[in-house]
Parts: C-alpha cells; sequence; structure tokens
C-alpha cells in the first residue's frame, strides 16, 4: 500500500500515522521527495482499511498495490480450483451445465424434468425452494417440501442439486445438498456468508446487482476466511441503465475473475437477461470467453402451463443448445484461443 | 393492469389466460380494436406477477395502472405517517437529527458523544454494533457488546437508539433497541423483513445500493405485510458511474416518496458522499427538499484517533450545522414552497 | 400506440386530445372500461411525441407498440442489410475484421502496419486522423495530414478505410475514405447524423457510452432518413459502476440489434475494455454472439515506442486472434446455433 | 503525477521512460523500495497521459496528484468567476433565475412568456430554437426563425438570452445571444468547444448524461484554453438506472464543483426530473445546496395547447417558486451553513 501525503504534513499526525501502522506490524518506508512525501507499506497490508488512512486530514491519497483478497487470489495459488460433486467437476477446464426449473413445483415436474436435462447432458440440477421474491405476495416457494422433492428428482437421477439458501436458519435443511447458492441480494450478507464457510460443502456465489469484481471476490473471501474453499461464481447481469434487457450480462468477468482468481466462474444467462430467446444467442458466447459452466432454466411443458417464466428456455431448445455447447467447447479446447 | 395481446392472438391460450385470471379473483375487461386486443383486469392485482404474464407468447406487453403495494401507498393512506420514540416524533412535519459514531468503540467514546450530540439538538442517537464491512479482515464492530453501551449512553442522555441488525438470529437482542435499522445490503435480505414485520417497533430501511423507488416501496411493504407499520426509508446514495464521491445522494427521492407513499423519509449524506466535508453542504439541501430528518456520522476526539472516519464530521461541526437545519427547517415551514 | 387515460378524463381536454390526433391522420378507437378508458392509435404514430401525450393532466401512461424507427426495424426490411466496401462484405454472414492504430502517426507505421494486418486477414484497415480527447492538452490526431497517411495505407494495401469524423466542417475531406465512423461521443450530434444521411458511402455509428439500445437505432434513424441506408452500427461498451474495465462490453447487443434492425453489428472490445490483454478473451465470445466484424486496435512496434497504447494488441496476437476468430466463425457457421 | 513500477522493472524500459518525461520537461524523482520503485514526476504534467503510461509493461499504477485543467482549476483561481450579462450578474453570491419554454413556438408565445418571466424574477430568457431530438420525425425546433423571436423578446423586456447551439456552422447566428448553450449530447463535440474558446462571450455548458465530474471540467478546459474564460457549469441529471425520473439529479454537483473550481453552477431540474411537479419541490434544495442559479422550463397557456412539456412549469407556479427561491436564498445568506 502507497500512501501519498500532502504537502507539508503535520508532523505529529504523520508520527501518529506510522506509529499506529507499526503497531499493526507494517514496517514504512519513507521518500521525501521535492513536491510529495510518499510512505510505502510493507507487510500484510490486506488488514489495513486503506478508506481510514484516506480520511486522515495529512493524507492525499492512498494506493492499494495489493489486492485485498488472499485466500481468492490467484497471485497465491496459480492453479485454478476444480470442485467435485458426485462425479461432476467444475472448473480446471470442463463444460457444467446447472440446468432447471426456477421453481420447484411438484415431485412430477421436477423428476419429469430432471430426467429430460440429464439426458440432455445437464450435469448439475437446479431448483428454487426458497424464493426471494420482490413483492411479499409473490410466491415464496415451496421451501423446505421444494428441498425434499429436489431430493427426489437427485435419487432418481443420480444428478446434484444446487439451490438457494436465503438465511442462516435453514442451513440444516441444506445438509444434504450438494451446492448452497448464494442468490446475488444476499451477496452481502457477511453473517450469512461467514455460516457457509464453516460447511464442508460448494457455495456458488452470484455476483450482486451492483457489485464490483473486487465486492464479489471479497463476498468468496468472506466464505474462503471461514476454511470453506470450494466456492463457485455465477455472473447474472450488472444493472445498468438500459431495460431491454432485465440486467447487462458482463462476460468480461470471465477473463477477469480468471486473472485474478483461481476460483471456477459460471455464468447464468437467464436472469441476466430475463428473455428466453436471448439464451441460446449469449450461452456460447459464455462459452467462447472461457466460462467454466452455465446456469440455465428450463422449464417443461409450458402449453399447459399458464405461467412460463420469461426467462425459462424449454427442454427440447435445452437439448439443441447443450449439444452445441459441447461440441464449441470441445472445438475451443482443440483450438485454444491464446 | 392492462395487458396488451399480440395481433392475432391464439384463442385456446387466450381463454386459458383469462380463466386463470378469473379463478384469481381478476375480472377481466376485453377490448377488440383493430389492430390490438386490449384486457383490462380489475381486482386486486397487486398479486399477480405481470412478469409472468408479459412472458406468455400471446402477450406484446402488460402495464401496470396500480402500484405493487398496497400498505405503503399512499392513495390508501392520505394521512403522513408520524413515529414516536420515546418523546420524539419522526414524520408529520418534524425535523429529527439521528447522529453519532459509524462504531460503538468504547463507553466512554459513546457516553461522550452521546451526550455532546443531545447538548447540540440530535434527538436520536446512532451507532454501529454489528458492522456489515467488505472485508472479513476488517474490524466488524464490537456486537452484542456494542449494543449494552449503546443502552447505557440512552440511559445517561435519555436519546432513543437506532442501530443496525444485520441477521435475524440477532433479533433477541434487539428487544430493547428504539429503532432497528436495515443496511443497504440487507434491503432484500426477505427473510429478514418478514422477521421485522413481527416486532412491534419501528424499523428503518435503507435504500439498497442499486434500488429502484419501487423495490425499496416492495422491502416497506414486506415489513408491513407481516403487521408492522413502523417503518422510515432512508435513502444513503445510489451506485452511479461517478466515482467523486462514494455514492450519488439522490435528493429526489424526497419529494417521490412523499407523493407515493405515507412513510417519512431520512436522509444519509454520510454515507452518500463519503467525505466529511461534504456533509454540511448537502444537510441543508435534504432539508429543503423537505427530509422528516437525517442521520448523520459524528466522531469525537478525531485529533486522538488515528482513524478518523473518512465520512464523519466532528461535534462542533454537528452542533452549528443542527443549529442551521433548524433554523433553514422554522423558515421554510414559515415558508411553505407550494 | 395506446394511451390508458386517468379515470374521468375531462371531457373537452379529451376532445381536443382526438382531434389534435386527428388532424396528424391517426385515428382512435377508444375503449371505455369500468376502470379505465383506453384509446388505441392507429396510423403512422412514429410520427408522434408520446412523452408529450404523456404529460396531458389527462393522461395516465402512453405505451407504444410501433417502434419509433422505421428504415432501420426489422420488421418492415427482414433481409439483413449486406454493405459492400471495396471487395469486402459487412453482413450477411460474414466476419469483417477492421484493425489499425488508434491513431496514425507516420507514413512508415501506417503502411507497414496496413500491411502486416493485411496479411493477417483484416479486410479492413482503421486509423484515427482527427482523435476525440478528454483533454484539450493530449494529441489531438494529425488532422488531414493523417488522412492522407492513410490513403497511401490504402493505395499500399489495397484495404479499404474507416476513419472518425468529428465535425460536419470535416465532410470534404472524407469524400475518398470508404466508411465513416461516428463516435461514441458524437452519436447524438443530431446535425452530424443529418449531413451523414446525404452521404453516398457507408457509415459506422458507435453506440454512446450511455446510450440506450432504442437511441443508438433512432441515430441510425437520422442517417437513414436522410437517404444513406448504407449503416453499421458498433458496440463499444457502455459507462456502469464497475472500473476495472474502461467500459463493460455489452455483448446481448449482438442478438437484440439482429432481431430489431438488419443493419450489420460490430463490437469494438479495445475500447470497451481498455486493456490489450482483455482483446483475445473476449472477441471470439463476439463472434460466438453472432458479431458480424471486429474493430481492433492494433500497433507495431511497441518496444520502441514508449507509448504503447494500452488497449492495442501487438500485429503477431492479431495475426494469431484472426486465424482463431476466422476458424470459430467457420465452425459455428457449420454448427448454426438456433 | 506518481507512477508505481512493477517489481524488479525492466532498467531499459524504465531509462526509456524517464528520457521520454525528461524530454517533455518533466523531471523525474525515483524512490527505490523494497518492494516497489516509485518515480515521483514534477513539472507540467497536465500534459502528461496517465493512460499511456499506466500500459507500460513496467508500470503497476499511475496516481495523478495533479487535477488534469488549469484554468478550471480553484487552485490556480481561488476568486470565484463572476459573469456578466446585461445587468445581470450569474456567480459570486447571487441567485440567477434562467427561465422558458422548452421550444420557441411563435412571436407571441415567447414575448408573452418572457414579459410574465420578468415580473416574477427571472433575468435571462431560455428558449429553444434548435433542438436536439432524438428522432428524426420529431419537431426540430424554430431554428434561426426561432433565434429571431428571442431577440424580439429580449427587445421587449430587457432580458438577455440563452439558447442551444448544436453545430459550429450555426455560430454566426449566435453572434447576437447572450449565452451559449451547449447541450449534454455535446459536452464532449470537441470542436464545438474549441470554437467557442474563440468566441467573446459566455457559454454555458451542460453535464453530459454520464459525464463525470473530470471530463465536465476538462470540456470547460477546452472552452478556456481557446481564451474564453466565460464559463458556467449546467448540472441536468444523469443516467442511472432508476426510471421514475428521467434522470438523477446530482445536487453533490454543487459543493464538489464549488472546491473544485471557480466556475459558477447552475441548476436545471426540469430536464433532470422530466417531471414538472417535481421542479418546485428541487429547485429550493439547489439553492440550499448552493447553487448559483437555476434554468426552468415555463410553458404559458397549457390549456388551450395539445402538448404541454411534461416537464413545465406555468408562469404562475414560476411567479411563487421565484419569490419563494429569492427568499429561501436572502435567509441562507444571513445564515452561513459553515
Amino acid at each position: 500500500m502507497i500512501v501519498i501525503l500532502k504537502q507539508n504534513p503535520n508532523a505529529v499526525q504523520l508520527d501518529s500515522l506510522i506509529a499506529w501502522l507499526e503497531e499493526k506490524h507494517i514496517s514504512v518506508q519513507k521518500s521525501v521527495g521535492t513536491s510529495h512525501t510518499i510512505l510505502g507499506l510493507v507487510g500484510d497490508t490486506a488488514a489495513i482499511d486503506a478508506d481510514l488512512i484516506a480520511a486522515l486530514d495529512i493524507v492525499e491519497d492512498v494506493k492499494r498495490v495489493q489486492e485485498p483478497y488472499k485466500h481468492a487470489n490467484r497471485k497465491f495459488h496459480p492453479d485454478p480450483t476444480v470442485i467435485s460433486v458426485g462425479d461432476t467437476q467444475i472448473g480446471g477446464g470442463t463444460l457444467t451445465l446447472m440446468a432447471g426449473p426456477c421453481s420447484v413445483e411438484s415431485e412430477e415436474q421436477i423428476v419429469t424434468i430432471a430426467k429430460q436435462l440429464k439426458e440432455s447432458g445437464a450435469t448439475i440440477l437446479r431448483g428454487g425452494a426458497f424464493k426471494p421474491r420482490t413483492s411479499p405476495y409473490s410466491f415464496q416457494g415451496l421451501g423446505a417440501e421444494g428441498l425434499e422433492l429436489l431430493k427426489i428428482a437427485r435419487a432418481e437421477t443420480g444428478l446434484p442439486i444446487v439451490t438457494e439458501i436465503m438465511n442462516i436458519d435453514q442451513l440444516p435443511l441444506f445438509a444434504d445438498v450438494d451446492i448452497i447458492q448464494v442468490g446475488a441480494r444476499n451477496m452481502q450478507n457477511f453473517d450469512l456468508l461467514k455460516a457457509l464457510g464453516k460447511q464442508d460443502k460448494p457455495v456458488m456465489i452470484k455476483r450482486g446487482m451492483c457489485a464490483t469484481y473486487e465486492e464479489w471476490l471479497m463476498s468468496a473471501e468472506y466464505v474462503m476466511a471461514g476454511g470453506n474453499h470450494q466456492v463457485i461464481l455465477c455472473e447474472r447481469g450488472i444493472r445498468t441503465y438500459e431495460t431491454y434487457t432485465r440486467n447487462t450480462l458482463d462476460l468480461a468477468a470471465i477473463p477477469v475473475m480468471r486473472r485474478l482468481t483461481h476460483l471456477p466462474i459460471v455464468i447464468d444467462p437467464s436472469h441476466a437477461t430475463g428473455k428466453a430467446w436471448l439464451v441460446p444467442q449469449l450461452a456460447p458466447a459464455a462459452v467462447a470467453a472461457g466460462a467454466d459452466g452455465l446456469i440455465l432454466e428450463v422449464h417443461n411443458d409450458p402449453e399447459h402451463a399458464v405461467c412460463d417464466g420469461p426467462q425459462s428456455i424449454r427442454p427440447e431448445v435445452f437439448a439443441t443448445l447443450s449439444e452445441k455447447l459441447h461440441s464449441l467447447h470441445g472445438f475451443l479446447a482443440a483450438h485454444p484461443m491464446q
């Protein structure tokens, strides 16, 4: 960390700052120049709050040279993290397709669709039991019953399941879930992240709707700091001024995360766009940008459902898409871009 | 709600939609025009999921005419909600100043500052015990001990206290807190909102960093739908592309909320700007725009603290500001803008 | 266009509105319901200003059913526009690579690089002569001399040239340019767009940094309304809160534009990300999402230049990338996604 | 400017960088630390392109200590700029109300409204002659004729006029205009800014819809670098994700600009919100935040116009508002906030 002082800093305040830093086992290297005095801080500066230093009267600016995350940092862990769930691996050059309905509605629904998805190449079943809904008057999911139905579908197909937790209290219900998902709205629910850091199972963290890359990685760091290193990142679109799509899918997140972290990254084009017809258009782009996987909303039998989710594709669309994504993934593996 | 159908909608699907709506006690009025067929839905359409209807093949667009919130809606509750806490009232033409340090650090700190603030015109004491921090390595607040120190400061000064809850599990600790604050990052922690709906005390909901006005009101609606109508809204800046200030303070939120809801609205210029010198510049603007109150970070004795919060003003600045804000509020009350 | 009236609209104002619409050759179909009266407007509503109607006292809301653009609208022109420049075609299933340095610096520079690019598969040469720079103290480009050097490079290689115009006054200098580029900052320089509508050569319109899809298409419509239908759209990143990349590349723009318009769409990953190392990562994603072309910054001999543009790739990187992008494009053409 | 080098920078590249800087009359002070080498650049660094240095292989980061603007910088010009137009002064503690219709429609309209506004306390007449419209099919303003009508209204009332220029070619028509306005869409039309730098009359620059404070000031710097120091800044809302208001009015811009620059700042609540009813609510907030003036859309006789601009207030609303704003301004002058 580099601290740029204002011209002619107050000597008492400067000594006080240096003493405070040294107390925290940071060694301070001072360079006095004609226009500015600069402090170079050496040591474990991840624990130092840059904003607090920047607020001091004598400080012009503070510049982090080290990233504030350690466990998630690729610099200290160059090999990609590969997460194993059942027979499936996420990360390390594979392409994982997670698919399923927005909400679990009934045993028949989830079992039928799970079988179709398995046959089409999905290796992880997704489905919502606890649903974060903007309105208290909207359907809130089947809850614990929904989790049971997911487990039945898993038993019938062998597909591991990923589903969203909304609250620490629900943790006991998730004991037998394969991957616990943290939704975008809970990305900075720090108590939940800490609790998940004590679990011994993969956690998939969706990027908050207006989270920076660094904030997203810091949420991963919360889980990892607790001891759980099985973290998957999921980009699901960020909020911008454009309203044609529900959010703006940020595919640059893939190569950026690849450089900053060793954790796998999965893309959710369904929530990002909110439009089913865009999903098969953008999924290949995510694969071409190097995604480790995709998570897709698929709903069966929409003809007889009045309420087909606007962002859900049909199983037959998934089947075609899955085949093509795997073929594209194979082509790219054989022709690496760099 | 108005549903605009595509040209020549499939008759079976249309009948199915109408039947589904009627099942939900919505009466449907169909207008067949030369270019478009339009359905007018009459009844309690707040419970209808517009996105789901918009996703149907036969539907061109859906237009809400009614807002999706009821309890928070000014149309159904024209008088402003006034919330009483101790001797203080929030809303209904008063100007409430909530002030205190970002974090509670010690008994001496919080008691000293509480006394100064009370003398300067603050009527509610704020202070963080549980702190949401981006980094797991940053100070996370004193927790339960911090709550106890706040209560000591209340006992010494008579000032009611407002402090942030981060998790449902903490609710028992908040039994004796006067106003429970929901932070921006938890604005859509729906389980927490539901639990707060069962409490019998005021809840102050900070606007999420990228929450729309409607989403913010829907979070209030979550609390109110549970039976707790004592909700205060707090604008604390939204995330934009501008990085000079930490966030962009949206003062239009004041008159907009005044029109949409009867709930009081409080402004937090400290978190919005992240810069102490901007607080006394923007606080008067908030009062002039009609805010019911302000929540301000004030830290005492920053000279001997190495780490003065960048956004905290000093007690003497608060004292001057408080006097001027009350004087401005009095002037505006005597010269109403409209 | 559908106009939703408030309850019990003033009859005089309503008659006045209907008369005004009929004067503009719009026929009005009125549906009186129990809760709302709705007007369906039939005719050339693209010429009607929806905002003005929405502002009337008697109007609750206005809903466009038709898009406000005609010439650019795919509904009225289902076949993709293919633009021919020299031997090259843009649109209609081809993949066009436009490449070259940010600024033209010297004859040797531009001729050398043009030759390298041609050999590597670029079919259009880009290069800035007039440079829009945020600071008046930054290099503003070689101007007219830069255009001449581009023409020399074209003569030497046969590559058509694309370069940016900043001002109507420069039009005579662009008489011999192959494609005129409108920069993001000029996307709503309407007088410039009108002047370009009178030219008989392709115009490439970059999306403004905070332009919606519709605003971007309306800028194309300005050129087309003047009679020039040779318009290319170029996505170059939009401004969001994320600052790691210079802008956020919006690849959903490709399938969205494909649906809304028949015009070709080109992606600029260099300006979008501002980082050279991200360009080869995101270019394949653009191809996989269906882009008609890419425009890439390439700078030769950066070792001896102190100032290598941060977003410029080297010619040898371009050569490898070009080969792979064409190979990917071929693969995707053989395995269409839908 | 401070350049933070990567660890173990290539010595040849480092020497090359230092030589290049010294060529530009920048003296370089090198501090070698255990972890990082830092270069402090002393001299006229405003002319150095920080992005270009940041792009070098050996550079970790570049930190500007000096702002890139000089003429607009308050550090070098501590006294506020006061601009005189006729009998009116803008800046330096006054409150200037600029008012008038969105578009000039007829002599009768503009003269009538100008008389009403003058009587109500406006001191500058605004009105659009050349109108930037998103659609080529919308009314584009009366053009040169509109300018003539504005001059007639000026002759009748003595009110100086401010109106928008869209293009350099229009400059001769603006010879007799009192203040030339640069619209938000043209804020980075650098050729236009340069041309205005050669004029001897005030220029009011609206902030671009997604312009940072620094970009806005750099646009002012373009005009000032040409020799014209009579620049007024106008905040008119920035584009965010919130769509209830047309844009988000950023009132923090007032104190921020006050600190960064000596130029006067004017607020446009009409365009910022797009809703007439919000204008009287936010105008006092702008005054309380220290604005030097307001620019307001006022339209007379909206009852007989089918198309009242959604953001225009009526003359009688303006009259009441004007009185109250002046009274508030007087109160604040008598009770300075700091």
